[in-house]
């Protein structure tokens, strides 16, 4: 049974980018199990791969090797750079796209991509995902070892993860993704609601308390969400469109006073 | 070899919800072949996914496990379900996606979701894909029986799938499915054709019988679809806009007279 | 280790359609290792399939099995082909699909699909990809050798793929392709390239020499691309809607006199 390679890159659903990568792939590790996590993420729009990244790499089971490639600065002096952490092996420019995983991997060991000796003879001059990350990710999973691919780095770039500020009563937190469906993520996590009732507020609006499910129903509800965030969903429609809110726009979570 | 597991949700391309549910089940049964049928139904649309799925299922070889969650009752008291035919098992919300497997398979077993053992540790309020039916999708793929999962159940939730009515020598049927292009599928399958030649009409417009292949061209032409219903197509464009027609559009089918 | 199967279709990602093909597949070879291309073509957009197989096939190991199916004849005389290189196996209707294939490897075998032995038993008029292609594709995948599928061909139909003009100094070539992003891709090969600088010239747009990468900026720049051809991208939206160009629209490649 060989490793799984999961690929999350902007490179859509039309094109013959990322089949370039599997066949690149499976030439070198035939054995492995190619899952795509997402194609869809906008163009050169880190912060949303960090954000789909982050609420799904952990559900794969240890060994797994995770190759993302939203790359602004293909072809720049950017690193390319390999993540191991204990149970799971990341591959992606250095450019931010690794935050979550990061944040949730204080233990963790480094590497640039730099031993041409893994990457296919001709690299191009704007598809590396296919030259340099794709024949790595299969080296690693037939099981070249992670140090073997470049030397070590001491640190990565990450991307500002803003965290909830709290005054008296009133914590203030942020939208940091909006999903397909118009459902806002905010940066609440579980930990952070007060043991009591809370209102959630964005805008004029106000959300009194947080609900159980989707279908309890409302114009606008607020739960707590499959990636361990509070998020803000509209049951029959576009929560982003109603409240015409964006990644940054500002969420108040606010205890009763009882 | 391991068993074929396929997915169909209405869960979209972009976010990792899919990729999840995928690292899921591959870590209980690294050996599954998991295959996408659809992740574009149209948010909540349990219609559309009955069809699709209705369209599909049975080209799979048997054995293989077919998981469906679109769900907009996650969360409610709606069941989690697994129904067991001669062939295939399916996993789904008790909510009619399985209609039109249960119309062709009067013969079946049906159990409520219910043995916690097989779900993960954890269950989010509005993931059930990820956390139960992933899961038992995996034991299911391993190799667990199906009474294993819960409680059998005596009967499931069925969409009403209307029949052609015949009066005298018209028949009247209606659009059942709308594909991304726009081809119109009816409820007449094969055997509701008359024996001789049939005009087909659509509000005002009158396709003079059925053609062989799209490459006959014309405006708009009826054909017998690939899924076993009469089709409406337009061959260069959408015959949904050009005959501004949805699901549930009246259409007969009218006998010619000798 | 089973072959690998890819497949290139206009039939998108809502319908039941693909995962139909896969079942049929995985149903007669169960050991296939199935991966998408694309599902993404333009409906009927021969040239565009041909294209992006062309920019993806390559990249396969040997021994892989490529399934083509943009069909607009599907019911009428085209035939159904299967084209067989030193390496790679390829299956579509003969309506230009294997273009940019057939160009690249002169030497070739070319047998038409007429063996109904290999064939589902019911053939529908309108999805040969799942009557036709898909069971072919799992009997050659499984070993079947290619003369056993129908008689040899001496010619396949193929689609004029225009070279540039060379006229003194100025070489006019054309966009053959528009991708996702609106990056347009010319049929100026490397070789194509004067020894020192060129300008590249859209209507009445001149780009001042090549670009090292999309990170050089500008508005609109030319590079070589990934696929081996002069490519003119818009580092932050669209070349294509920039420019107001589509396929077959005019580039001239102009060499600096020194």
């Amino acid at each position: 049974m060989g490793r799984i390679v999961t690929l999350t890159t902007d490179f859509g659903s039309r094109e013959g980018y990322v089949g370039a990568m599997k066949g690149v792939i499976l030439g070198i590790d035939p054995s492995a199990t190619i899952v795509d996590i997402s194609h869809g993420i906008e163009p050169q729009n880190v912060a949303q791969a960090a954000f789909v990244l982050g609420s799904s790499y952990s559900y794969f089971p240890p060994g797994t090797v995770h190759l993302i490639v939203v790359d602004p600065g293909v072809g720049t002096a950017r690193k390319a750079v390999l993540l191991d952490t204990a149970s799971h092996c990341f591959l992606a420019p250095d450019n931010g796209t690794l935050s979550y995983v990061l944040e949730a991997n204080p233990e963790h060991r480094a590497f640039a991509l730099t031993n041409t000796r893994y990457w296919r003879q001709q690299v191009s001059r704007t598809f590396h995902g296919r030259d340099i990350f794709a024949p790595v990710a299969g080296h690693l999973s037939r099981g070249v070892a992670p140090k073997e691919f470049g030397e070590p780095l001491d640190s990565l770039f990450t991307l500002h993860l803003p965290r909830p500020e709290r005054t008296g009563d009133v914590l203030a937190g942020e939208v940091i993704h909006v999903d397909t469906f118009g459902n806002l993520t905010t940066n609440f996590k579980e930990s952070d609601l007060p043991p009591g009732r809370a209102d959630v507020e964005v805008g004029s609006h106000t959300m009194p308390g947080l609900s159980e499910s989707y279908a309890e129903g409302g114009d606008l509800l607020a739960i707590m969400g499959s990636s361990g965030y509070l998020e803000i969903a509209a049951p029959d429609g576009s929560a982003a469109t109603r409240l015409g809110a964006r990644v940054g726009q500002r969420v108040i979570l606010r205890a009763w006073q009882p």
